[in-house]
């Protein structure tokens, strides 16, 4: 029979062996952020609908989860991050050292239709950096979102970095005469020119008084490269990191605030979405604030849904799919109690255990003893710990090479097996 | 002029040095949770609402953040976490050895006026066990909840576990012949009696056919503790903790699906809300899933809010304050470019640096050597790596004593400037 509830369409339950492969994730993008010198934040999950409006308009407007909430405010789940930075840095820069180096590991919602790398609810990994024009900045995030790749375990050959930046499209619209206000229009037919009909964006293209074939050979043209492209490749190259990096001039994002450099991540076997994508937004909090802060921006997003399939999808990430397996180990020692006249003493053990900071479970009610070797087994642990009728003297078994240790009646027991444990022999660690 | 968007009312902004605060708290729960052999699960932010409806109902339902979504359903902003547990282990038990001991730590919602302690949007940390009935996963639950508050630095005589159970008062209704059916609506009496006055208790007794000063007599004599309190106490006495918890047989929690032993942590003070609290809830997975899952579960939550206002206001936590002060540090080194022909070979260092596993900043752009150093000290660096014309040789400089040491150019960099860090001189270390 089945449970009369489930989660809702698009969204995930995260149960422990699911999770883990979450928090493999989620810690490798904090610690190469940290690396990299950047502070944690964290922003509301629900935010006035006109923040999101103002800043993104168009397409995101039409995937909001919005409502109006109890005291009749137009609130939405937010859809990404972006503009909630803004306005905490908008209100906080003040107290914060410049340039501001920020990141956030957190949930996001779009309604759209769920399918393989799109759901409803997912998390997002945005890395910013608030205050610095140059494009030393641009090359600082793209330099970290390599990295991170290769904390997952990917190696070069096996993703790129695609390097473009809007710029080289204002140009390309002032030679054609195209109108600085039809920029953002225009911008949207080059975003699409790949999953675009060649007849469809031929169409789209006309309009604006040029045809696919020229936008198409501009872009393939690495002579059009902006100076800001050839600084952060400069940048890279200096860091050895070049080689993941490729100038692809149709790469412009599709949210209308991207004002320079713009970079995606993609596999190299291009067989998913993009992995990760950012760039530059220098006017975005200008706009937000109403003219009260301007300051230059850049930044990237990582979601976790197209990473995680690449990581499962991939047999090069499986030394590093291990780590997370590895995850599934719910304690180091499992104490056996032997008859439940030990209890009193086991749970005196249990409880100095733990505060020796050694993860420790034992069976809470009388069980029998193959079955607490069962339970011991099952979580993972690395060494039975047998309260029986030696007791005050232990018995230690390795449940993976199955060899018996005493540990004396006069040693300092939480010290003893924390030597057993630092030995690398327990089935978590072959 | 003021930033023209806030946060919504309720609703909090975690710059960098507010989020130490949350960090700091939500790995010591995670920590202790590990150390008790709990696995890390996560539900949806948004559920059906009618799972938290048929769970809760009452004052719940006028609480929650609730609209319609675009495809028509009723949804709701999750106001606690049991429910979609339930919903969870409803589904994927089969999948894990018995008993489940999961915990989560998630952020909830509830529209209600914030207030100090009370917030819109705040975090929450769960743990359960779920599939053993015996008292004993009640005591492993308090020992848990107890080892947390110690984890953040509070000792004995600071904070108390009340310890209760419903059943006393089942016991009760039955001697005073109130009827089954009207149990849940005298122990929402009971839950408030410490809160309404004295007449207003008197006058809702009165319907139930019995007196303010009885029930406060039979809550008040030690005598009428159930069996169950008496193996939870007898358990956490074996541990060393019976210390830690009081019987108050006028703790009985608010929601009607407790069925069993329930208890909530305070200061000893009494300063504030209850820090925690939780019990048996023996009937949820039955009722939620339609009879198709029958599992004895027990579990308690602790929310940010109150447990930070103790950390802030309490005097004895501060030894612990310091250590997620401490956490303000942005990078271990900072290297600084005492010219820009320098710059290629310091990017190198940088990305050496990360690489090898120090939290490494550097000036993105052309920066004075004076303002350099003072980044490296608001960034709370221990070193300031000076790349020069000495160069390959590196001048490495303690922030704290201001003492100079040389890298020689043959050394293995990073490895030597590891060997610098090693030593506990720096100022997070003072």
């Amino acid at each position: 029979m089945a449970f009369p509830f489930q989660a809702l369409p698009g969204f995930r339950d995260f149960a422990p062996r699911d999770r883990a492969l979450c928090a493999y994730l989620f810690e490798a993008w904090s610690r190469v952020a940290r690396l990299y010198g950047f502070s944690e934040y964290e922003a509301p999950i629900l935010e006035s609908a006109e923040l999101y409006l103002k800043k993104s308009g168009g397409e995101l407007g039409k995937q909001l989860f919005r409502f109006t909430d109890q005291g009749g405010r137009d609130v939405v789940l937010r859809p990404e991050l972006t503009a909630s930075l803004a306005r905490i840095v908008g209100e906080q820069q003040r107290n914060y050292p410049k340039p501001l180096k920020w990141f956030e590991i957190g949930r996001c919602f779009r309604y759209e239709k769920p399918q393989k790398g799109r759901l409803r609810e997912f998390y997002q990994f945005n890395a910013d950096i608030l205050g610095e024009a140059s494009p030393a900045a641009d090359a600082e995030l793209a330099a970290l979102a390599i990295d991170v790749m290769r904390e997952l375990g990917f190696r070069k050959g096996e993703f790129v970095v695609r390097l473009s930046d809007r710029a080289v499209w204002q140009e390309f619209c002032s030679i054609k005469n195209i109108a600085p206000e039809q920029l953002d229009a225009f911008l949207q037919v080059v975003d699409k020119i790949e999953r675009d009909k060649p007849e469809a964006s031929d169409k789209k293209f006309a309009e604006f008084g040029v045809t696919r074939e020229t936008v198409c050979a501009y872009a393939a043209d690495p002579e059009n490269a902006s100076p800001s492209i050839q600084a952060v490749l400069a940048d890279l190259n200096q860091r050895g990191l070049a080689d993941f990096v490729e100038i692809d001039l149709s790469i412009v994002r599709g949210l209308a605030y991207y004002s320079g450099v713009v970079f995606e991540i993609f596999d190299t076997a291009r067989s998913m979405r993009a992995i990760a994508g950012g760039g530059r937004y220098d006017g975005l909090l200008d706009i937000l604030s109403e003219g009260s802060v301007d300051m230059p921006a850049t930044g990237f997003a990582m979601g976790d849904a197209v990473i995680a399939n690449l990581i499962e999808e991939t047999p090069m990430a499986l030394g590093r799919r291990q780590a997370w397996e590895q995850r599934q180990s719910t304690c180091d020692v499992y104490v056996v109690i032997a008859d439940e006249s030990n209890r009193p003493d086991a749970l005196a053990l249990v409880n100095d255990l733990r505060n020796g900071g050694i993860r420790t479970d034992f069976p809470l009610t009388a069980t029998k003893i193959n079955k607490q070797f069962k339970q011991a087994d099952a979580a993972l642990a690395r060494f039975a710990i047998v309260v029986g009728n030696e007791f005050p003297e232990l018995k230690a078994k390795n449940l993976s090479s199955r060899t018996e240790t005493s540990v004396p009646p006069n040693a300092d027991r939480v010290e003893a097996i924390r030597r057993l444990l630092d030995q690398p022999d327990g089935p978590l660690l072959t």
